[in-house]
């Protein structure tokens, strides 16, 4: 693991609840043989949605915080949130572009699954959070980032987006395939689609 | 785990199906040392809906019913489900309020997340539930409770909603942060995003 | 695990991608003792949506051809892909028929959870993923049932939904409740909920 400092500061505090408490051993798992090994999450980020985005960078800036080693494999409408905030669209073909414009990109202009009102829904939400120090999914992001969570694209879902690798923000991998997100899976401690 | 009779005359035959097979072992594992290991689930509740909190109380009280250690973390939507019933409103200001009004709090206000049909779809859900014998997601979360399932609000989900710890149901424990959540999910045998 | 020829060439590229690196212990894990242990997950495919249902057949067909065992646990809205392509109505009474006429059954016939206008969003998706060679949850999931890919009904709702074995494609297993389903999920290495 990179050598990190983690940003107290930032992560709103009802998160971290718990995170402090004097456990050496927090994030580890003591093995058979003794020895000591770190405990991995794995998130399918599939929808794209605010509350669902909000869930998936809360859980991954947290438990980075907490040690454990964390992998985010976005796909499907879970792409978009990766998207650039400068790319007001994406897409090579009017189909593609057609989804852009419906659903638009970046993770700034998600929509709440339901009372989503035309936009006033993700508002109020998100002045709620600010009204109780919980940071933004764009933010969350950030620090995850900060913290050494994979942020990890689907190639089949930019394939099929019209997405390229450029559009996306900084520090993201290279896109992999089914196949490489399943073996991150089959040897996380928790997998979660989110 | 808390000495408890299993109500075998409550829950639906079906969701017991293959449960009293004879296996003496069943919800342990044996671990190289020789020992048993009670098996645990995680169930991240997140969404609210009637047919999502109905998976989550069915899996969650015929997992206890199995011996499983199983652990409920209640966030976004679905916090509103552990809302007690005679609550009408929550929240402490306008918008928190409004999304009381919305989407009305207690596990017997559920809306279908489609074929909602201003009601008339969970309506028929009920009465379809009824003719085969299925419990409602209230009484399987009491029936759930009974067996020593865990109910575990989100700290910040209540913060932003404005619900406090007096208008939830009895018998749940105090809200923690996500911190909390992630080191039961990292332990547990398997973990389920609902 | 049965024999079978893993059918290269129906499977989009994109998916295997890492599937041939060399790695002899691919989907194994070497225990304690030396011996090593296939790798296993199961999926609950809950939503029946076209996207949702589209990441469980590319994920289990994708993990099967990968040399993990899969199991699907097909339940509530999740249930109708499952019904023959030639059966146009289910349900024993009125209440089960008005479901299937809301929500036709059949893999064919899946609507997205969001820009569906009215068939457009799934035709769209469609040829986009023809395009790139991505192949249809139908088929899929007939690859993944020619893999070994267990697919397991849910009893409980098939009594809800007045849906009978002989209205399943051919291969599915003998449904089942919900207890045999938790203890699938409890001895898998990884358990999504999609």
């Amino acid at each position: 693991m990179t050598t990190i400092t983690r940003p107290d500061t930032f992560l709103p505090p009802d998160l971290m609840d718990g995170l402090d408490d004097p456990d050496p051993f927090q994030g580890l798992e003591t093995i058979a043989s003794g020895e000591t090994k770190t405990k991995s999450i794995v998130i399918v980020a599939e929808s794209g949605d605010l509350e669902r985005t909000w869930a998936t960078t809360i859980l991954a800036s947290t438990a980075a915080a907490s040690g454990m080693q964390v992998s985010i494999f976005f796909t499907f409408w879970g792409l978009f949130p990766l998207v650039r905030p400068d790319i007001r669209m994406t897409g090579k073909n009017w189909m593609q572009k057609m989804l852009a414009v419906m659903n638009r990109p970046g993770i700034g202009h998600l929509k709440l699954s339901k009372l989503n009102f035309a936009g006033m829904g993700p508002w109020m939400m998100h002045r709620l959070a600010k009204q109780h120090g919980v940071a933004k999914p764009g933010e969350l992001l950030e620090m995850a980032q900060a913290l050494g969570v994979r942020l990890i694209p689907c190639q089949m879902s930019m394939d099929m987006m019209g997405v390229s690798a450029d559009q996306l923000i900084e520090g993201v991998e290279p896109a992999v395939g089914a196949a490489t997100a399943l073996e991150l899976m089959a040897e996380a401690d928790a997998t979660l689609f989110i």
